[in-house]
């Protein structure tokens, strides 16, 4: 299957919230375009591909977007229907799953597998692309919950070796348990009104300290709220002299689907049996 | 708290399936003790415990076990809200989750924690009660894609060290992807008939190689279907020679709820922090 | 064998000091609860076993609580010929081997799995305990050679993984390498007569140090001589925010030998095997 | 950057041999198409790509393929004035070593990274490749001293917890080393005019034990000369039952140079730092 | 202090067996030289060195050699007088601890440190010896329970990542625990008598497995009644092809003990602190 | 062959600089005495051997001491002819590679190990002696760059588990990329001259740091040109309470020639095999 061929390539977010929701942090429907955050640097990415993007399941969590470990299997339980029809449907080669936390990933991945679709996903992505630049990453993250997500899937990536730090900003996501906090939408907002950020400041001492205290080589940033500090990150960091490589997920995503698909794999058929598996292992490793 | 005091304990099955269904493995009703798998082993250890047994949220991926990541995925998300309003109740001190891949375990730590509720696992308490015996054990297991899932805890729990190999016997659940298939199960109704064995027999060499070969101290059972093999496998196994301890998983999630309890201690509140959590950590390590 | 047998339990302590020596931090007779330090927190653990207290080979390594490592060789050998004949005697289920560091602790395993009786010592028992709460634990420990001990312990037990420090208050044993310092015997004393006291404070400060800087999950305490910090160290830091597990030796220990006694084993034959072993493995790993 | 941008490749030869050299084993001039292997795999990932072939620099160890460490280390060091003219001409986005054992890639990176040129090499781009894929790889190589090459990139780039084994096939380059021995280049030769093939067969059976055995979840393919064996290994090990990935190194660079480049990424500064570098840092880990 | 100085060594054997004991293995008194195992490849390395030899304190562990982990624990306690003594009496640059268990090293470097007086021991010396020479050591041994003791030796001295295995040989010491059994004395003799030994062949074939199965890279040997098969296994694996050194550790520990004192160190201070320590750590990692 | 035959040992230098270059850091000729750095500390160590030094090849990279990758590549390959002749002349038992970052040992030990002729090196001696003396070291050095190769070293001899830090005193070598610096050359001058050296008190407190935060229970010295700090380093830490060992390069490479000498190996065949091997493995491991 050649990198040349036009691909097909669908976008699932992590979770749609109902109209009226007070913590909806980005489009659930209207133009694909306008359902991506980080549009600027994700888009060239999809210049060659068919694409499109799905809002996401409808979340039966609660009304906000997702933090703890329930939420986060919660909602990718709720998205293995949507990854299942896409599969089924034939339409797509790849499937990106949107979203910093991965919901739901490691099971759409032995879906896709069965239907030789590529999976991909945001904290997956980044950890490998950050592995190819150099040994150690530090993730910056939103929230104290959040965070531990993050330290789940780095464990369940077997990154452990990898992951210098995980540091918190604690810029939460707008949910109800940190009802009246200054949230990561918040200062996304802020900075796109061209405002001084808070957090884009702390965004840059943290990723200093991880830098000079935890030996990190690339940062990767663990929420998709919190992609927009990609770039302003990577310009303060150079500022002080820190030429280190700033990932965000979309486009890790993205550009992982398309290496895969350029390769012609998508997953390990060891790794991810057919039900039932055409031939078995007698011994395994963990 | 006292171990002293009369503790209280739920014991939760991994889902249940509709009456007439064709791969019921149990019980799903009746009395307590009816729905216990392993009962002789497992009721000594409720002697002095008031406990009840709740049948397990209906099943919403199929009508038979699980055995895929999807499927545990999804039996884990639906025990949450029978693990939320056990814990809201405030009728227990402990909750054992039953089931050997432990489906939602991770979340409803986060949901005990909350309410100072133990939650102990199958998979979970037989690794920790290895550990106290030697350095690594194996995992004697049903199926390829089961083992894919002890694989997967064994990781999640930071056993990887310690997990010598997950041995395959392949007598797997009855499902309809294994039709026609001898299954654990058949291997189970067989040998409490008296009548021999395939399934024993391949445990026993499988656990010989599990010593010889991988270099197992004990070893413990993947699949609660398959948690008969544990007195007549230990048994096996000293004929031979090997004086190695073998686990099973009810036993072990009892066991380990009782020591948690007796140490008035549930789960760690910095490795699952209430929401929002009353202090954070700039920095953590995966 | 089932739980509700009532138990026989021998703790031994680590060594006995003679009468009229100058360095007694506790009774090395009178009544066995006397003799137990901590005795609030322990006692409801023993209330429905039969038990008893030995008090302790007597020292031949000095008239001094233990902090060297030769001190700690000396002392593990002297309490092997008391293992030896409690298990011997036929009259114990279990022997819990009292004091922070362990002495003898492989041995009277060794000797334990010979007559089938359940071994477990302070620090093995509180590893593991914290093993099951969360993912890494830091131990506070009372001086500089006592934490080096703590630290061959952690490698021994294969627990490197998981300690994420140990921490180092510097209120020594009393020694008379120590003469003319503050010890933590005199601590413990200011702190039963109501008094404040440094090293609690110590404690607190170096329990949040390894929360915020080493990832500490759960805290351990590394000498006996300190667990009485366990209550007020657990109070203290959820006072400042952190709901963290503190755990202390004695407790460990005998929650950890009614867990075993639960599950019917005490250590694994491949682990420690007889003398001569009924059957050899050609290959092992360390 | 962006993907769309059409990118401009240089790919670089391990080595040339002089003409009439016996061991030569393909083009070192020509088309560019004839000097690459496997082109029907890799001419169409470099469809849209501006891209031309460097025929490498003159072999100084001798006039045979390199295998052992010296030669490595030789043929690296010849490549890097080729590296460096390239990245000085401001011609090329990226650069792709080719061969299977990298020589040069560690300083062609440091080169790189200087004039904002991605580098990869194809044992490199295959060990990440794999690790997109599942867990663990094994490597199936041509001969002992290669092999030992494979396992210090193994260790060089920090990917040991992932492989799972390196298997040697013992079909070694043509050198005068391995004179009057069936060697890769003959192989490669029967293969082509489509007789049966020994190696492919041994491939098949080492993938075979690298599965069951070592726990090998991908296949990568060690020297350049046999990654011929890619799709006929694949197909093999597809009509035995096992569904494996199966990956050769000139495609896996250059995808992974595509995808650094969509990244608009090529290493880490903090890992390659200039020199002399911006900003310094007090303390590292290895 | 220069190499070039005559040092002054102490060998001090691990135990000594009384007078008409049936299980005496070696001289325990008479010539120095005569007391020394495998004299002809230990001598030359004393040849410029002040030598002497002590026969090893009294056995208390019973009147046989040691091969449980109690026996080493006695055994290691009984020398440590001999160490002090040997220290204190400033005769001494460095104490050489024989045996192959390396009873009582640990503590004995303790004392060593306090006087500024190199200790080594056999088992240590021969794993970093092979660590100069290749990643991965095996280690053949005489028997289970000794296996054991080797493998708690490899966790103690960090050396887990570089054991490849412990082969078993199963030619156990003669103890009563093996009476009727040829012992690894019984094939010595054989051996110096110039017949063919039964040990002899099941150590080439088990580094034979240890080079093929395990990845072991050199050779070490577990117990010191087997290290005369230092000089014929080497020999042996040379004929079948496999150029493997074959260490053992009197010489091993000697060359240690010389290396130390050329550079003028013995112990670390740190690891190994004073009583009291003039300077103590806030924090330590194990 | 026995330590007491009177041994050969030829020193290669790194490299040799024209007469003239601006950054001669010490003599390309005259005496053999006058051409070895830190005299008084390695003579000594020399005084029974016959011994002989080489300049170093002349450098090719460019005028100056090496620092980064190319560099000590370049620098590798340029010494390994000088190696070939010296191990061809049949006139040396052992070469000793001078030079901090150990350029072209690999595969000097390649070349060396066909001739039966020990080679060592100063990075990976004094990593080898450190672990000898406790469990974990950390490398003082001069640079970033010169840091960054020491890491390489660290990973590349599998020392990642024992290196603590490394800690970079920012002195860096004489060099273009350094104009107008305060390198460790003028502090070695300043020093040996009498006055205070500014390195001398980052170097102190560098290692107490590592010490205190880092674990370090020994010190190693990153690059030759400081190698000057050993003896007053150990000094300053003395009077600061702190008996930690301080090695550096040529001593430690010295000794651990004369230790393989008197064990009478090199290298393992097995890791560094003839071209071809006599034998060779089926399966190995990285």
């Amino acid at each position: 299957m050649s990198d040349r061929a036009r691909h097909r390539f669908l976008l699932i977010s992590a979770f749609s919230l109902p109209e009226g929701a007070g913590y909806r942090m980005r489009a659930f429907g209207g133009s694909k375009e306008g359902m991506l955050l980080n549009a600027d640097r994700v888009l060239p990415l999809l210049a060659d591909i068919d694409w499109d993007v799905h809002p996401g399941a409808p979340a039966t969590h609660g009304a906000w977007p997702v933090e703890t470990r329930e939420e986060f299997a919660i909602t990718g339980v709720n998205r293995l229907p949507v990854v299942r029809e896409a599969c089924e449907s034939g339409r797509y080669d790849a499937i990106v799953l949107l979203g910093g936390g991965d919901p739901g990933y490691v099971e759409a991945r032995e879906i896709g597998r069965r239907h030789g679709v590529a999976v991909t996903a945001c904290a997956h992505a980044q950890m490998h692309a950050a592995g190819m630049l150099g040994h150690r990453f530090s993730i910056l993250d939103v929230s104290e919950n959040h965070n531990l997500r993050m330290a789940d899937l780095v464990v369940q990536y077997r990154m452990t070796e990898h992951c210098a730090s995980i540091r918190n900003l604690e810029f939460p996501l707008p949910r109800p348990a940190h009802a009246g906090r200054v949230s990561v939408q918040d200062e996304s907002e802020r900075h796109a009104r061209g405002e001084p950020s808070a957090m884009l400041d702390a965004a840059t001492d943290a990723a200093e300290a991880a830098i000079e205290e935890d030996g990190a080589e690339s940062i990767i940033l663990g929420c998709s709220a919190a992609y927009w500090l990609q770039a302003p990150l990577r310009r303060r960091l150079l500022e002080r002299g820190w030429d280190i490589p700033v990932l965000e997920g979309y486009s890790a995503a993205i550009a992982q689907a398309r290496m895969l698909l350029a390769l012609g794999v998508d997953a390990s058929g060891i790794a991810f049996p057919k039900d039932p598996p055409p031939r078995t292992r007698r011994r395994k490793f963990a």
